[in-house]
């Protein structure tokens, strides 16, 4: 059986948990919108009767159709070594990994504080009060409860052995990086377990290779990690 | 054992998805936060070592603290009967969840755009057009969607028998009902089986009598769902 993902081709986006967790698990992937005539493909499954999901990204699996980014790394974690095996760790990095979404939410709403409806372009000005309160705030919330995780801890955030939530606090050092570049280098000292993560995420073999491959889309001004000069401060 | 649910004590907000699946499912529990002493009790949690929760709700279950409603509601829906029994359905009832859990969020950015650290009185003119375009497109395409689940289903979003998502529904009727009465009114007509599904939850003896006790804090202006007249058109 091999994983197809459903997601938009054109962005990293919420996709890229699931990607990076199937990269680093080395098990075999059809990223389906990518492919010709994949996003109509994408759009009819979420028409279909049954069991539709909400939107992408949403992995079938066999018979299996499984929705949101969060709910997919559970699934996977649980199958590829990528999770704790008591049902108290899954447990544990499952809400992590929630934490990370509501955090991912928050970065896209520093960009579209009215919503989604409307573009970036009508609303700089509340984009740029959110972002000022999103960094005084929320920023040194999220990543100073992860930074505080990793202390006295072992390689990684749960211990000896890389789960999807290391995959994903990587994403998100990335990310801020590519969207924030002035506010992330002052702010970085202040998260040196976070860092060093990041790099240590980025140098495993599969997920170096899939770094470096095609496979993984250039940040860019559609997703949720945008650089708009005036929101760097 | 009882479990112990720590959650802000002054009004339902997220934790309230979690306390109607614990009345439902008749268990033992207390709401530690709205006892003596409570509040500090929750944040001494929040500071302890090892697997400390970013943010109530939590719930304790022996030696476990899960964190996240959607985790919360992960555990117990499966331990109380308030859940399909295979893992397909387990799957597919927790990604709506998280999808309740994103239409929650939207529904707070609505008096909040700009964030939760600024006062609704700071933000009143962003909140009025995130309030419009959440009216316009997202209410419609979100219980649009649970509405086309549960036409042709049995008595509840999963078939026959009640899982917490249907709850959690009750309480997005319920809360929208309260925070945008007259934008609420003109939109039920396209939402009948949510509405029917509602009054279905109001009315299951454990629920009922838990709706007409002081265990249900009532709607206020420090929740998620909040009435301000301006916002309700």
């Amino acid at each position: 059986m091999k994983y197809e993902l459903y997601y938009w081709p054109m962005i990293q986006g919420r996709g890229e948990y699931v990607r990076l967790a199937l990269e680093e698990a080395d098990v075999a992937y059809v990223d389906v919108a990518r492919g010709s005539g994949g996003s109509s493909a994408m759009m009819r499954m979420m028409e279909k009767g049954g069991t539709p999901p909400f939107a992408p990204p949403y992995l079938k699996a066999g018979k299996l159709v499984i929705g949101q980014t969060a709910n997919i790394l559970l699934y996977l974690g649980h199958r590829h070594g990528l999770a704790p095996k008591t049902e108290a760790g899954r447990l544990w990095v499952h809400g992590l990994q929630l934490t990370v979404a509501d955090l991912v939410t928050e970065i896209h709403d520093t960009h579209h504080p009215l919503g989604p409806s409307l573009y970036y372009e009508d609303q700089k000005a509340p984009a740029k009060k959110r972002t000022e309160a999103f960094w005084d705030e929320r920023v040194p919330k999220y990543l100073g409860y992860f930074e505080g995780l990793l202390k006295g801890k072992g390689s990684w955030l749960t211990g000896r052995r890389l789960s999807y939530i290391d995959l994903s606090l990587f994403q998100i050092v990335d990310g801020l990086r590519y969207a924030f570049p002035k506010r992330m280098k002052n702010f970085e000292s202040d998260i040196p377990g976070l860092v060093d993560l990041h790099d240590r995420v980025a140098s495993r073999p599969n997920i170096k290779a899939y770094l470096a491959s095609e496979r993984r889309i250039p940040f860019n001004d559609q997703g949720i990690f945008r650089y708009y000069k005036e929101l760097d401060g």
